[in-house]
């Protein structure tokens, strides 16, 4: 048959998506899918998109017994709740991919800043890999526990890796300002969702310090070496799926248009699902153009009246954003082709 | 390798959702791409999406030689144009799918009223087969000439199929009312496509008689066994992919919701890209749930107060409505499981 | 000073345009503005945009004895709940004008039907007046309690006045699609209204029965001069505002083009919120050219192959559709210009 | 009667704005509306919102005859145009307010680097008023040309007028990040303005200097004393109406949160079209809560642990960030009460 995977969260946007990818990775089954809300139910009766895929199961609770028949889980939940799973399924000798936020952070003090609350398994948060495969190919290969990133901290590191690994830029000086569609929000109807209300919005929010920024930080102090302090301000504009990180910087001495090319294609140029785009006829990255697909599309703006760059990355928030960039770093723990399930082209027009 | 296929006029919507679902068709090569306007050009010029993909391709104009080298010839272009190229192709033994319109009627007169031209190839119409797998499959099989349907067609004869066979409805009286998506008209600008002119509307067009029902006439009266004048009036509105049909009827004597369920059933429970919905959670079709799929969802409402049913089908109109549907009838023709290339799960959300 | 109004529920979409009407009526004072949930918060709290209107003004609980005060009342509740405080603001000699469905239906029996509760004020319902100027106007300026018109009905009645009213069509053969933005279903969120399932749906409802058929049968049988029975199928579709009615019919003998012209000038002609819409540049009424008015565009499609005509009427459907034609026929009953505080035109590109 | 008013290019999304605004204008008579494509057909021709509006008026070609009949002036050209027109109206003793370019920078030497042509007018830009009221409304009182702002422009330099002028920001790093609707670019269709193509994208465009920095830098520059260079970089977003500013700065030693609300209250507190946002319930300024008005919407936030706030301005680019602005200054210069016409509130949910 192949791997045996469970997913604990299966109800949601991001799980979804991984039911979707998973019906078209060749390596996989799925053996499990788990819902409070929904259990008993079948997945069509939340996911309708599937109708003709899984067609005969249901979601079910979560039963620890049942998801350890697995090979591998992959957890999707709200803010503190896979720390109840993730330890016992470790020390059952599954791999953990876990799609929220609770070990992405490697300093236990920081969630009692970010998250409010105190860590329960700072042991854990040491042998954690952050499962960017653009950063971290080779310790996903023997991972056991991978963090996968948020949607904005992904389109804002993948916008900034180059410049900060070949130094170009200032780094006291990094504004990034991130445009997100709706779907990021999750599948939980609030009053900020609601179409009329969210239709044609370029709102700003958590504005003053999302949490997001902490593994921004995290990432990108250890590329430039030395601890960082990043602006960081989202804002929710018009659209379902797709984020844009543009970062503001300012250039160092030296450092050029030509220099930022080279550092591209340094550290981009054999990445499977990074494009760099140099315009024409598209000038600059656009969500648009990877709707649906684990693609991210990267490139710049250099402005040298100003002396300064624009570096973006363009994502699916919830593919290269989500489950897209987990099922990448899945398929890198397991030894399967890092693409597996994910080279569908994007749709367009979306 | 596999079979060669061709693909004349592939900078439009269409051709780019061929490019797109053949890039996943495991028994097909690309030889060729034309467009008269982007010649030379390479293909993610203007298909910028497709970045990754046929990466060192660029559109030809259109050479029949390199053509004739092909197996298969699909054919994406305005009204007239594909009667220059398909005989030529048909003679040197090449299958012919043809997406727009120039062969989809068998009456050579019927193009002068719909299409303001004379037909100049009326033997041609006596053979070619009209590409819908739901009502032709067998003829499909051994056909040369395709006539790919056109997307409000689809949706239209798809919804109506049902309860014209079963011999449910009152045929004098049938009203289809078509809401489709901005992707439809294609890509090329005009002021009634301009975003701002053509967001949020909800504006019927060519509402006194659209070409298409001379399609969905032809083929509705062919399984009445008698000729059929149907009320078709198709409206814009406001998302880019999706089209629906409501075929509001009057029922006959007799006809009940039982009826209709098992017309439906008898009619589609084995179509491979046939989904029927009966709620919840979703009672009705909706395009949303087949978005950058070849699935058609089908229903229907049952008013028994008033003795009437609305009759329903959902497809996305780039895909089942037009390059879905033509792999689909591509993959019969030559013999392929009827689903390869065309298995990947609707987007959702999108 | 000018006439005192208080508006019970002002925290819905209808509350808010009748606040934002309001602020530009040169006649009117409002006193009161109820909210239970919101009882206490400042106006804007819950209408931003009307942040510099209304500046010291906050919510209340509905307070009779202030709300007494005032010369006239708008209810914009759900069903049922207008019938608790009708019978005593009339008692007081208040002008009330109920946005809601309590008082729409002449038969009582009907609200067992459609609205599932028996009517405990049968006599109310003898006196009240369907608050649409075009059908009533005369009704109006002596009425005492209005039952303003719900948006869909509003559509269908205004698309099919000319042609029932001058015995053009077949009444055994009506088939009403309404196509709807998402601000129809108010300002609760819910499952269904979650932006990222909202927008870009194409979305039968109630397709079997919507309760707002039974207004549009009650009116539109008074003008047949019998009972008619019409089928009527509402879609949500992409945009916020807007109402389109499209009502597919056949013609009797005898009526063509011509007959349909005269009989929309002669209804209409003198009308001063209906407009007539025969095209180009615009062919047929589209609600993108109401935005954000008390306008309702109308026109008509004519079929003669198939001896039919599509009737169709494009409101905003918290204007005309709402708070707009609350106020219209406020206007009226007070003795005001019709046209007082709702002459702003449309807004576009909107 | 009341003031006559031209319009030179009134076919365009600002100048239909300026025909709605005027036609809710008590003291303003439109005498003459210009078009060269749509000469001799009806207003409602090209703006169909308008039926029922300007009833019996035609657009003219540009007859100067006529249009100095008039006692002002609006222009609303592409760059370079309102050059041919603007000496013999100002000669003429009428006023001048341009929406285009072509007076907005002092320096003429300014129009070779920015907008490719020399300017051939010096002298004019010496006496021109650059609108913002909020800048320049004592020498708008008895200004004869009037440089209307663009719309980026305006929501940026709105955004930052209180932090430049109260010396509370790094002014060596101002970075501003400016999302717009597809309104802004016109009323012509391109290829990018396509729905399919337009709809849902996060598009940066003139990433590295967009023409609107030029106006920025000029404005703010003359607040700061000293010259200033700013990064600026426009992305269109999913909406039709609305620009958001979102300047990213680091504060000087001693800025902090109260220091900006007491800069927000001394620059805007008598604005009668700014509006503080400091929320809840809306946090942050955000185009939806301005649809349709002339209101600009300002904030910030306050990032304590980075040391650097972001402010923000929002706009509906086509009223504060162009026909509205230009009536506002209108008004000043004619002694007017400023909000004459203006005073219709946003339309919301739109």
């Amino acid at each position: 048959m192949g791997v045996r995977v469970a997913i604990i969260g299966a109800s949601g946007y991001t799980g979804g998506e991984l039911l979707r990818i998973l019906s078209l990775h060749r390596e996989v089954e799925v053996i499990a899918a788990t819902s409070r809300e929904y259990a008993g139910k079948p997945i069509t009766h939340v996911h309708p998109h599937l109708r003709g895929f899984y067609a005969n199961m249901r979601f079910m609770d979560v039963d620890l017994d049942k998801i350890l028949r697995a090979d591998a889980v992959f957890l999707s939940l709200p803010a503190g709740v896979s720390l109840q799973y993730t330890p016992r399924i470790l020390e059952s000798g599954l791999k953990v991919v876990d799609l929220g936020p609770d070990y992405r952070l490697k300093n236990a003090e920081d969630y009692v800043r970010w998250y409010g609350f105190e860590h329960p398994q700072p042991d854990l948060l040491k042998k954690v890999v952050y499962g960017m495969p653009e950063l971290h190919r080779e310790e996903l290969k023997s991972a056991e526990l991978i963090a996968s990133p948020g949607c904005n901290s992904t389109a804002a590191i993948l916008a900034l890796i180059p410049a900060v690994k070949e130094k170009l830029i200032d780094l006291d000086h990094i504004a990034i300002d991130v445009k997100v569609g709706s779907s990021e929000a999750g599948r939980k109807p609030t009053a900020g969702s609601h179409h009329p209300e969210r239709d044609n919005v370029i709102r700003p929010y958590e504005a003053s310090g999302h949490r997001h920024v902490a593994e921004v930080e995290q990432e990108l102090s250890a590329l430039a070496g030395r601890w960082l302090k990043i602006a960081f301000t989202p804002h929710a504009v018009g659209c379902i799926r797709g984020a844009l990180a543009t970062a503001h910087t300012w250039l160092v001495e030296g450092a050029d248009e030509k220099a930022i090319v080279r550092a591209f294609a340094s550290c981009y140029g054999k990445e499977p699902f990074i494009r760099i785009v140099r315009g024409p006829p598209v000038g600059y990255p656009d969500p648009k153009y990877v709707v649906g697909s684990n693609f991210a599309d990267v490139g710049f703006a250099y402005d040298e009246r100003v002396g300064r760059a624009a570096f973006m990355a363009a994502i699916d928030n919830l593919m290269k954003g989500a489950a897209g960039q987990a099922v990448q770093a899945f398929n890198i723990v397991m030894g399967f082709d890092e693409r597996e399930g994910l080279l569908t082209p994007p749709l367009k027009p979306a």
